[in-house]
């Protein structure tokens, strides 16, 4: 199998050059490609390190993912005999010709120290989201933008965390439990948050095999069980008109976008 | 002010797109932007009433930012009035050259669907981070591979969950309180556990001001405890050569890079 070495360069985080690169190299499942993150290059000393570091690879052209917008430090890199694959400053041309203004070149935010107003957001929404995980607190859905119902272990937890801490949407979430089955209806307390409301669905054999990784062989894990509460609250959704998205073989990514969507919620961070 | 209209198109959630076209659009502060997220565009269907909203604009050239990896998809996305600035498709062509073969144009997996143990690791790492957080169980640190550690308020929930939702880590947190602060030392049930250590540091104005916002004019939020207990843990981490960050000014993402690359952690998801 061919090999190559693929560094994923930035003067931030390098989050967005590993991901995407990384999205691009599974585009070649024929090559081995070692990954090196090199974050943090910013300054003409470490963009120096770093083009000794790509020199002394053994590959004839090591590839350079890299997310640099200053243009003294993109120079360095750009001497290496590395291929140079820059996620921003590429579109920097196009986008100054058809604004017809030159760009500021300012380091790249995507990832950086925020103003205190959008720090504040993210916190916020996170602490939101754990203390209004799971039911736990059903007094205040006032300020939430969006509540997540389903059953146990339908994936709201997560989706809600990754909601509060990506986007710095106000989330809630509250299980439906055995107890309620018998006589499933919405509960009072989120009657007057109906518009809020989101529906988890699950598919019974993908819950049990969560639910027996939770409690091996508990009544909890049983398929009838799984079979049973999910029938009972897909026909509450149905009966009350909630917008659901089916959690099965979906990333947690997925599920936040669609429901942002489906419920026409903005991000409120980048 | 000029006024653009950006759209972010993506044939998946559309997360990258966003990411990546904001921080361009960053560039260019005397434009306004009207922003417009179009994800799951992945049927030449949708990808024709994509088509028609962007010439319904009455830019001239509407910019879009896309990651679209469908040939069919991407052809008819180009065949609008709008400027393509594609993050995944721009790089396959040099990519082929020094692989010197062919792309699979698989559909990007950047967010997509993930194998069951992928999806498993991640749910895995958040429920992990969710029990042992804030010291709730002290008896769980073989599991761990990171254990952040520091006062009160400095940050560490949202860094370990952010660690544990985006790259797979399994990272606890244990705080150090008021009651800690007269005999402050490393406890007994951490000191196996010292090479998984990393502690947060926090500038005591900034400290204080969370604080407040926590528990208004409490002893707790006063300048001078939270100057005292970070002087006294910033002691502890320096006496047990234990490696730290300061928090202040610094994103949940820098935070969390910065302790995986000291670390020699790597993250386990993309």
């Amino acid at each position: 199998m061919e090999k190559r070495t693929a560094f994923f360069i930035s003067d931030g985080t390098g989050i967005t050059a590993e991901t995407l690169g990384h999205s691009l190299l599974t585009q070649f499942e024929q090559v081995s490609f070692e990954q090196v993150a090199l974050p943090y290059v910013n300054t003409p000393e470490k963009a120096r390190e770093t083009v000794e570091r790509i020199n002394a690879c053994a590959d004839a052209q090591p590839l350079l993912f890299t997310t640099l917008i200053n243009p003294e430090i993109r120079a360095i890199i750009t001497s290496s005999k590395g291929l140079l694959l820059d996620f921003l400053t590429t579109f920097l041309e196009p986008l100054e010709k058809t604004l017809k203004m030159k760009s500021s070149h300012r380091i790249g935010r995507m990832h950086g120290a925020q103003d205190y107003q959008t720090y504040k957001t993210r916190i916020d929404a996170v602490n939101y989201a754990l203390n209004n995980d799971d039911g736990a607190n059903i007094h205040n859905y006032e300020q939430a933008d969006l509540i997540v119902i389903g059953v146990s272990r339908c994936g709201k937890t997560p989706t809600c965390l990754y909601l509060a801490l990506q986007f710095g949407v106000f989330v809630a979430n509250y299980p439906f439990t055995e107890d309620d089955m018998d006589h499933l209806r919405l509960p009072s307390f989120l009657q007057p948050h109906r518009a809020k409301l989101f529906g988890l669905d699950i598919d019974p054999q993908h819950l049990q095999s969560v639910r027996q990784e939770r409690r091996p062989n508990s009544p909890y894990a049983e398929l009838g069980q799984c079979q049973k509460e999910i029938r009972k609250v897909k026909g509450l959704f149905e009966a009350e008109q909630i917008p659901t998205v089916n959690t099965t073989g979906r990333s947690i990514e997925e599920l936040s976008t669609i429901i942002l969507s489906r419920m026409n919620l903005k991000r409120r961070l980048f």
